[in-house]
């Protein structure tokens, strides 16, 4: 037998992860819908109140929560400060509400005076409960009028709401049942809705001579121009010698050849070794970074770092930290492989060694390291090969002193390892929209990331290629399909990113064994043309300033599927309060497309039975259209992809408008 | 930092019911399908186990779980024993077969020699381990003979299965990550496909006199012809006096009326109270009902008693226990009312008072009485009205002792509250399937029921009437809607039951106000036909004989709706193994409706060209169909439902089937 019962139930308290196992994320500014359901036995009146505390607060927040149909209690709030919010749902039965309640009914029921008299008793009683617990003050003064009022029969004070809620106010919350917790993980806004911009440092000059960061600095005001929010690089560490590999991944380089950024550790100018913590001295070293650093926060620019736990056999760990590494039976360490593939350049950190915990530590400096020289925002090479543990662990004490940190999972892998990567505390996560090319497949996936409980963990991270892939779309699919790809990852997801320069410049020369580019920069420097008008710089540029503007495309599960009637067009809509987008793109980069897009015009508060204004915002034209179906024509050489603005009033002047440029 | 970390992570155990905060449910002989999904960093090789554990048995029985797709682990067991099991899944990384997997693809690979005897080595060294953990036996004397096979170059042996399986089978467990734990009750098998028969044993003789239990007795062998399990009567106890309602629910009895059975505690032959625990005088008191339970076992029936905590102003709980109940301030009880309308006849329990552990232990003393006299199985009255917290309690101290307990909730509320009661121990639970008429309704209900995770804790038993309730669709839609109706719930569900008298004699005498049978049964006693050719009695048989010799309607999960062409015709497929029933009905009592019933061929394994061949169990017409496509009408009239039996090969002799009579 319990020690104590509760009369009331608190069940699927929402929004949460596994019952509470995990924060729900949400970016600053973010709004945070709750929903509870609660029930009690009986026909009672049920209150509820919903707490919420940040980090930071000493003491919850706490509102009441609205009764809605079939036991649903919500709430909402605010998420203003990044950090982590608690949560908590309370509840008790309300004696007073369920006493008003009967009571009104006796009232219309036209029960006899001397029951009713004997009912306000008893609502007196419950009253007089109440002004015990206001405990001196308005409240209490008010309350003992009233039960002054209940004993002497006064009906119409007994059925006030005031009264009702004065109770309420005063109900004693040692009884209530109060929920498990629940966390919500705020981030800075650019985690929901951040573009990012990924190119190699070592190549910002109009040559092929190697880069320093002061010129990869000359970039940045163009790469803000171009609408970007984040540049992302590529590890920038001294690059290791031994077993350094050539042009094209060949297994030995030649004298010169620049090496794979990912192979960390090498030499600095002064012969002593450099790892994690180092910058290559090619690039000009860390005083070079800190001016790149200090010239992207200038323009308005955040830089994120690419976090690769591996060594080269050079790094300085290799000889200072021998057991953070496999050994060969023989005593020799063991280097990446997956055979019979070998990665003579790289060695793998063995997690499972006697002095982890001197290792973790190790690790976390590394990214305190980069945020003391001002960098927040990190791309994490292939997370998912070390262990979830230790990125729970690392990632939650970097929050303590960096809550605004956010990390993108580089986790191509299968979906339950992405997903918990997520869930321990990754802000962003890759996807496999690259992967995903048929409008069956786009929208399923779409609406798998967007419309289950997953979008509550994993904010997916859409890239149209990466310098380790180059998909055949791309390959085959010439300019168009670099437009519609381009269009459908800045539109699907308001996250995304590219590698730009070979994207911009149309590079689809793939490597003959693999999806990837041929000429990689992963292995040599290259040169590219930073404004060059036949690129698709300009496209690149407007559908930036498009996502800016228009405030349904910075948020993710707001997004709607449409018919067309062609499995070539795809269509979909987004919508943040006035604002609503239509999103059309030709899939087939060969053939031009036409179609009617069914638009559900209740539902996007548009007129059924008179003209709505319909802008382009790709190419500035104006349309008009009424009713539910609308012709689209895209040919893929002209116009592969429209991005609209549906006006919810007929144009009348400009003002009507976000105007973009 | 944690103290110690596991390279392992175990989600999304199921079967399982809020992260395992309630048991699933599963009928006893059911499988149980057990999945969960594991992962580990990197590409290792992963070990899981699955154990589960009787509460009666003193240790688990451990089975390896095979790996599916996409991270999946799989296992299953059978739910031999009435009771509650407790399963876990535990797991770790598996180093020789990590292992002994890369060393195939390295032999496959062309590796050098030198490089294979230096990971043999390696090889060696786990199976040594190994070995050592065997600790004495075969295992370790094998193990040992292939350590020393391994030291000297033999690959074939390296790459054996079996040295894998002994390797897995001698891993040390103690690393291992253990799941949180799963609960499933397994109750009999009747609580998942009981066909349950309610009448009220005072109307048992053929005149208007009241029936003893040996009158009602006499009928059970013709109850257990008709092809019920379970009788389920109305309360057996004393009626109150004070305040007895008379015919019809008037607010006074006249000289003679019985009074409702849920008015209980009345007086005694002796002129004693009784209460819960005593048989109303006029049913010949606790020996007559003792006969009346040996009466059932032996024709094969089960006696379901009705469980209403409340009493009538006669109850000896009012004098003993006056705590009990909730007072007015003039210090008078308060009897049952929902304002205006009034039970005066009718006291409700006050759980909220000082005395609350006297008050559970006595309620659950009231069951305890009646499994001592035969009976396991109760219909609770109104779970909802009695604290959550109480059922929580009751429900699982009984099953200590009686772990075959069945409890059917007869909570007609919100669906949070249903769901609610089943989670905390209600075995079956009455639905809205009286109200859901339409196709549409019929099938997004069944859906929610069977096809989302509500299935694995609340077991709906489907009822086409009650005493409380005769709904339009009967009144008005005459036999027709009666056959379609019983065929629907003893189909759809495969629990039901049927407030049978009334039913079968097509009674369609609504009460002017309320949605309930006039000359309710409640307040009088009513005469009914045992034997009436005329009535539903026939079908009723029929239908429960095809429900016995059909194991697909023994089943509640595998139901399939298929498309017909018409909004009257419903079809519905399920199965059981190479049972296939085909469902099809009329929803319209009034006209006929043809269709055309599309059926997956593929799923449910019939050949797609050629000729197959069909049984309408209802009846015995035999038919050959082809195709995906196949017509059917249905006249309200003739014939308002069929249910077929789908054959897989073309019928060769009687043997191939299944013959229920």
């Amino acid at each position: 037998m319990p020690e104590t019962w509760s009369r009331v139930v608190i069940t699927a308290v929402a929004p949460e992860v596994e019952g509470g196992a995990w924060p729900v994320k949400r970016g600053r500014g973010e709004t945070v819908d709750v929903t509870a359901g609660i029930i009690a036995d009986g026909h009672e009146d049920i209150a509820a109140e919903f707490l919420v505390e940040h980090e930071d607060d000493d003491a919850p927040t706490v509102v009441p929560m609205e009764e809605q149909p079939n036991d649903e209690f919500t709430a909402s709030f605010e998420a203003e400060r990044i950090g982590t919010y608690t949560y908590w749902v309370r509840a008790w039965v309300n004696r007073f509400g369920t006493w008003q309640d009967q009571f009104a009914r006796r009232v219309e029921g036209g029960e006899a005076e001397s029951l009713l008299e004997s009912e306000l008793k008893e609502g007196a009683e419950l009253l007089r409960q109440a002004a015990e617990r206001a405990n001196g003050g308005d409240d209490e003064e008010l309350l003992t009028a009233h039960v002054h009022a209940l004993e002497h029969g006064d009906v119409d004070v007994a059925l006030q709401d005031e009264i009702a809620d004065l109770a309420r106010k005063h109900a004693p919350r040692e009884a209530a049942l109060k929920s498990a917790p629940r966390e919500v993980l705020v981030d800075p806004e650019v985690a929901r809705s951040g573009a990012w911009y990924e190119f190699f440092p070592r190549s910002a000059r109009p040559d092929d001579t190697h880069a320093t960061f002061d010129d990869a600095a000359d970039l940045l005001p163009r790469i803000k121009e171009l609408g970007f929010d984040i540049v992302y690089l590529p590890p920038i560490h001294p690059i290791g010698e031994t077993h350094r590999k050539g042009k094209d991944n060949a297994p030995t380089a030649q004298p010169g050849e620049p090496g794979s950024p990912w192979a960390i550790g090498g030499f600095l100018e002064d012969g002593t070794r450099g790892g994690h913590k180092s910058v290559h001295p090619a690039l000009g070293g860390i005083e070079a970074f800190d001016r790149f650093v200090a010239r992207a926060e200038e323009v308005g620019l955040k830089v994120a770092l690419d976090i690769a736990f591996q060594t080269s056999p050079d790094h300085p760990y290799v000889e200072e930290h021998p057991e953070w590494f496999y050994h060969r039976p023989d005593g020799s360490i063991r280097y990446a492989e997956n055979p019979p593939k070998k990665y003579q350049d790289v060695y793998p950190i063995n997690f499972e060694n006697e002095d982890w915990r001197a290792l973790w530590q190790e690790l976390k400096s590394v990214f305190e390291h980069w945020i003391d020289h001002g960098v927040t925002i990190f791309r994490v090479d292939n997370p998912h090969t070390k262990p979830f543990a230790f990125w729970e662990w690392c990632l939650a004490s970097l929050r303590e002193d960096t809550p605004e940190l956010i990390v993108l999972s580089e986790a191509f892998t299968k979906p339950k390892t992405m997903h918990h990567l997520a869930k321990l505390g990754f802000n962003n996560s890759y996807t496999y929209f690259t992967w995903r090319n048929t409008k069956k497949e786009l929208q399923s996936y779409a609406e798998e990331l967007f419309h289950t409980n997953i979008t509550e963990f994993f904010r997916p991270n859409f890239w149209p290629n990466t310098p380790d892939i180059l998909h055949d779309e791309l390959v085959h699919g010439g300019r168009p399909a670099h437009i519609t790809r381009f269009v459908l990852a800045a539109t699907l997801s308001s996250a995304y990113g590219v590698y730009g320069p070979p994207f911009e410049h149309l590079d689809n020369n793939q490597h003959p064994d693999r999806e990837e580019y041929a000429n990689n920069e992963k292995y040599e420097i290259r040169t590219w043309d930073w404004n060059d008008p036949a690129s698709l710089q300009p496209l690149m540029q407007r559908v930036n300033a498009v996502r800016k503007a228009n405030p349904a495309l910075q948020q993710m599960r707001n997004i709607r599927f449409l018919e067309t009637h062609n499995d070539q067009l795809m269509a979909y809509t987004k919508w943040s309060g006035e604002n609503t987008i239509l999103v059309v793109t030709n899939l087939d980069p060969h053939q031009p497309h036409e179609g009617l897009v069914e638009l559900p015009l209740a539902a996007l508060d548009l007129p059924t039975d008179e003209p709505y204004h319909v802008e382009d915002l790709l190419s500035g034209a104006h349309y008009t259209w009424q009713g539910t179906q609308n012709y689209v024509k895209l040919a893929p050489n002209e116009t592969p992809a429209h991005i609209f603005r549906l006006h919810h009033k007929p144009k009348q002047t400009g003002e009507d408008f976000i105007m973009y440029d």
